[in-house]
């Protein structure tokens, strides 16, 4: 079951992520998703997201931005998850603490397509560092890339 | 000594970086400098690249695109040093060659400046793959992130 | 369907690597399986293979080793698999190429148990460089650590 | 200038991994230095620390053991540096923490040569997480591989 803080707080993550945040307003970035469980975030190809104008694929640099999104709200997730009596002061501080550590992005192919949608799952859930695996796959299903992300929760 | 294909080469590379792939554009991304000893890649902080409007840092995507950058043309630059008697078809093909497989970005501080400048050094150069270690520092000289990249360059 | 090519060369590089490294011998590795499909590595813990003597846990290099060793024979087999009609001094030629260029490892949880077993599958399977991705459990099936490795595979 | 405590907590940490830690002692792994400046860690090529008996090339699980505790030790260098007033309860808990929680290496040359020796640097250092550079080179001084790892320290 998911408390009533649980849930607004992800709600309020959701809409600053999506609304607030410059660089994803610039990218046209969208979370499609975000809940107890996990979050969906997509990007819409356009024309000034491209890498490579001979083979019209995305920059390296989206999909690592994007990666990284889905890698923080994933395991803020689940650190809203993790227990149940949070407040929402504990919570709104825990955000202000989430950062990257480090990540690793392995590009597996092209990144061709009109949608690009990436999610993730925790790995290793600790009160304060937390590790995430994230995926990107385009419209038609296809794998693009892999993550591996290392994040500050606490 | 470089030989006028070499430098012929290399500053076609920059101009195509610089000016004419998409999304270098929409970040203001400057190749200020790019011989065969290395380059140096500079953005200038705006608004639209903030990740965090609280504390006006550079969003991390915009780290790991400025840094994966600053890889690929560093290891391309160690593969046209690697001989002088490259012909100009053999350098353009490799170019499409070029491709990130994987890259570990470490965000050491937050990115608080108004000039970000990333360089690299090679620390692996091969015929078909290279490493590559690569740094982001701001104006003031912090220390702002550290990358490590495996490409294909052939 | 597996060639008897393809059968045949996994066995003798399962052999090889079981009884022939002298480093997995130091350990008391073994490849308890190892198809077209995949590997299982087993290591059983042993006082040597301590790396913390309070704790009882084993030491972060062997899951080092063990993931390493899986990710290697992994993308192999993907090798192996990718086409029918290889010769055995072809693949043999590839087998002397195999070589890790990096590799990540996830320290999820700390190694406590009496087996552990390495399991691993291909995320990019190129001609020359395949990308896997490796986990270790131990006994109970705590998830002890993930991998990511990058392989020369040509 | 270094406190007596400082002083008296490295060498009884040095003597812990350099004596008492069985995976240490198996792969006959030397602690040649340390102090609040630094680690160097030594091992010495024997036949049982071999991965490949047609090349006699160091195992990459000796590499990746190797960088890993030469990581562990610099962070906590770096830890006992940070202030002058620690108390030894006070370090000797920071050291059952210490622990690491991913690492990255880079082979960047076969692992050939009669003794290697690991290096680090400190990258970032934080009260709970640091970063860490790694280094292992020959008796030649040839580079065999990198590293890159992040350690709980707190």
């Amino acid at each position: 079951m998911t408390t009533a803080i649980q849930t607004q707080v992800l709600q309020q993550v959701a809409q600053i992520f999506d609304q607030h945040v410059p660089f994803h307003n610039l990218l046209g970035l969208d979370i499609k998703h975000y809940d107890i469980n996990g979050v969906e975030v997509v990007i819409k190809m356009k024309p000034e997201l491209i890498g490579n104008i001979h083979q019209n694929i995305l920059h390296g640099g989206v999909t690592a931005t994007l990666l990284d999104v889905v890698g923080g709200l994933t395991v803020f997730a689940g650190l809203v998850a993790s227990k149940e009596n949070w407040t929402i002061e504990e919570l709104q501080q825990r955000l202000t603490t989430l950062s990257t550590i480090d990540m690793r992005v392995d590009f597996l192919r092209p990144g061709r397509g009109e949608v690009f949608t990436g999610t993730g799952s925790v790995i290793r859930a600790g009160n304060r560092v937390s590790v995430c695996r994230m995926e990107l796959h385009n419209e038609q299903g296809v794998h693009i890339a892999f993550g591996t992300g290392t994040y500050m929760v606490g």
